[in-house]
């Protein structure tokens, strides 16, 4: 038999499993309450509508939506996109091109390979996504970590950060960040952050990436915010939405809309990698935009991952050891946890299988290592019930972690 | 404003437009006779059982199908796929695992991704499927081209080629191969040249990459012919499969079959990639081979596509000018043409799209840049009296470009 390793490219050694994708793959076929994912939950689908609208793409649309199509997109699914999130806030202007992807991971993906050159310094917030992450690092990033608190990333310490990683000789070259509902903290940044991480883009000459899969579930009342896009007068931003949460992630739909010459440098890209994405799902998304179904999906999920939050919150206060602390999520689908110094969420994972509950750990969502004692875990897929006694078999977990390890926990 | 170029990576750079694409592009919004593209032809669609189906699906499966999933495929389809493809003659071990991608386009991708070292030598048919050249060149494969004629890849060049690729110090790894109704030519590489293949690559340890979306859409019933991949005892040989051409493009479902431990790589790189392909499609697939609708597709395009090729050969014979060949295709979609010494296809090609008609010229089919007179035609998507239609138009068009360039054709 062949030696296939042998054969393997040396950019195999630098893939990195994907923490979410493994634990699910684990848990697969194991009744095992996840708190793992971002996966919608199912009670948002809108079934019904979906099957007619799919058979009804078919028979009205079938010689356009079964066939291949342009690689960014079909240009009236690409108008709708582009109308919907104009809607929403989102500023499009003459010179942005709308780019369908297969998910948004893909335009992550395809934003990488088009804009990262081993050893550029792209900015994080620490935490941040973790799939994002791995991309970026795959690309040869130097990461430049800024934290965050209740208000975002702290832009106030922007600068100094550029100003070192300069002084390093590292070509500065974009900021990724989740503004709002962001993954995995669930925090807002406040417009004042917002203006100053644009002047400081537009002082440094730096891209931004807004990767805004969540800014349609904000669950707080009293919450105001601007979309980086819209406060962009440069062509600096370059803004990813996608429909996995607000439609279905099972028709991997994601988007892009940017600078035209980006978006066709990305075109090229695409040809190589998957030469277009699905047609029909396209067909399918355009249909459930123009009759409503994605705004009643959004608000549906928005008032069910409301009452999850709350559910959420309430067991994390109930059963949580002493020195724990969390965000408040106002919005998105997750919350990060810090549990008390001394557990290490991955090394506690299995115990935490084991006894019928999966999360994500926290490290993974760090480019520097951090995090050994926090997890990320998602509110939006299990029912209320399972939800709290997911939460409560994580923190007795915890508690017989430490003790376990010799450590007192309440 | 940003000057988004300065921004882009070295990549992009070697990023080159694929030409099926940029025509498609060229010749959507005109009345043009596509001759292009690898469209199958819609009346070949199973539009009703499709539509009947996606909505049965949405309904009964509708919490998973509708859902994310896992990033190798949905079990119940990648056992589908092997069992589809062992109902058609394929080989598949134990030691083999299913791998569904976004279109085969993609497959090919991730192989590039988790094989191909800058400098590699990657041995391909000249000419070949120009989107595997595309990708296998921004991987930085050095190509050894091997010539074909009516019964394939010329293996008894193989060896010699190899040699003289490892005496210049070139890593040789692996053969691309379109073994069967293969792009452009349309032959069939006969079984005593598949024995010489394998026999080459296991005395000189090379992968072979069988690609194989067309045997399906075999025309003479005396064609036998035995898969790379069932000839395969040491575990060489990567599948690649597609549901374009035997189901609808528009579901970009393509598949690998390969050794586990390359499917583990392309699994990592997939997590990166794209997550996963939709779980709407696969599952449409999966009862489209269970009610067979597929089959009952591949019976009725092979139909189709034979009627069009008889079509096409005729017309050819009737309109072209003297000087030009061709090989007549045994099978597939395609046939590739060589026009009379001093046509430039690439150079003729606005004249016939302002025509009315559009074809690929041959040089994207080609690794070193030969081929400037040959062109690949598809017969699968127009109907028989534009087909006709559009060869009378090319045979003209190359007639008067002769005459303007002072070159005389019959």
């Amino acid at each position: 038999m062949i030696d296939v390793a042998s054969k393997f490219s040396s950019g195999v050694k630098s893939l990195r499993p994907s923490e979410i994708r493994e634990i699910l793959a684990l848990t697969e076929n194991k009744k095992v309450l996840s708190l793992a994912g971002g996966l919608p939950g199912p009670e948002v689908f809108p079934k019904e509508e979906l099957a007619a609208i799919a058979s009804r793409v078919i028979e009205e649309l079938g010689d356009s939506a079964l066939q291949y199509s342009p690689t960014l997109g079909v240009m009236p699914f690409r108008e709708a996109v582009a109308d919907f999130v104009r809607g929403k806030g989102v500023k499009v202007t003459d010179n942005d091109r709308v780019a369908v992807t297969t998910g948004s991971q893909e335009a992550i993906y395809l934003l990488a390979m088009t804009l990262i050159n081993p050893g550029d310094g792209i900015i994080v917030e620490s935490p941040t996504y973790l799939a994002a992450l791995n991309v970026f690092r795959y690309y040869g990033a130097n990461f430049i970590s800024i934290p965050l608190d209740e208000n975002g990333m702290r832009t106030d310490l922007l600068e100094d950060s550029i100003k070192k990683a300069k002084e390093k000789g590292i070509n500065v070259k974009m900021i990724y960040t989740v503004a709002t509902c962001h993954n995995p903290t669930g925090v807002i940044m406040s417009d004042d952050r917002r203006k100053e991480l644009m002047e400081i883009a537009s002082k440094y000459d730096l891209l931004v990436i807004e990767d805004d899969p969540y800014s349609f579930f904000v669950f707080d009342d009293d919450v105001n915010f601007t979309h980086l896009k819209t406060m962009d007068d440069e062509g600096r931003v370059i803004y990813l939405g996608t429909f996995s949460k607000i439609l279905a992630p099972g028709l991997r739909l994601g988007y892009m809309i940017a600078d035209r010459q980006l978006v066709r440098a990305v075109e090229l890209a695409k040809q190589m990698v998957d030469l277009h994405s699905s047609t029909l799902s396209q067909y399918i998304a355009l249909y459930a935009i123009k009759e409503g179904v994605v705004d009643r999906t959004i608000e549906k999920a928005r008032k069910s991952y409301r009452e999850k939050r709350d559910v959420m919150i309430e067991a994390l206060e109930e059963y949580m050891p002493d020195g724990s602390h969390w965000f408040r999520p106002r919005g998105g689908l997750f919350a990060f946890i810090y549990l008390p110094e001394g557990v290490d969420t991955s090394d506690m994972l299995q115990m935490a299988i084991d006894r019928g509950v999966a999360y994500v750990p926290g490290r993974s969502f760090f480019s520097d290592g951090s995090g050994a004692n926090a997890m990320r875990i998602n509110f939006s897929y299990l029912p209320p019930d399972k939800l709290r006694e997911g939460i409560r078999i994580i923190a007795n977990t915890a508690v017989d972690y430490l003790k376990a390890k010799g450590k007192v926990a309440s």
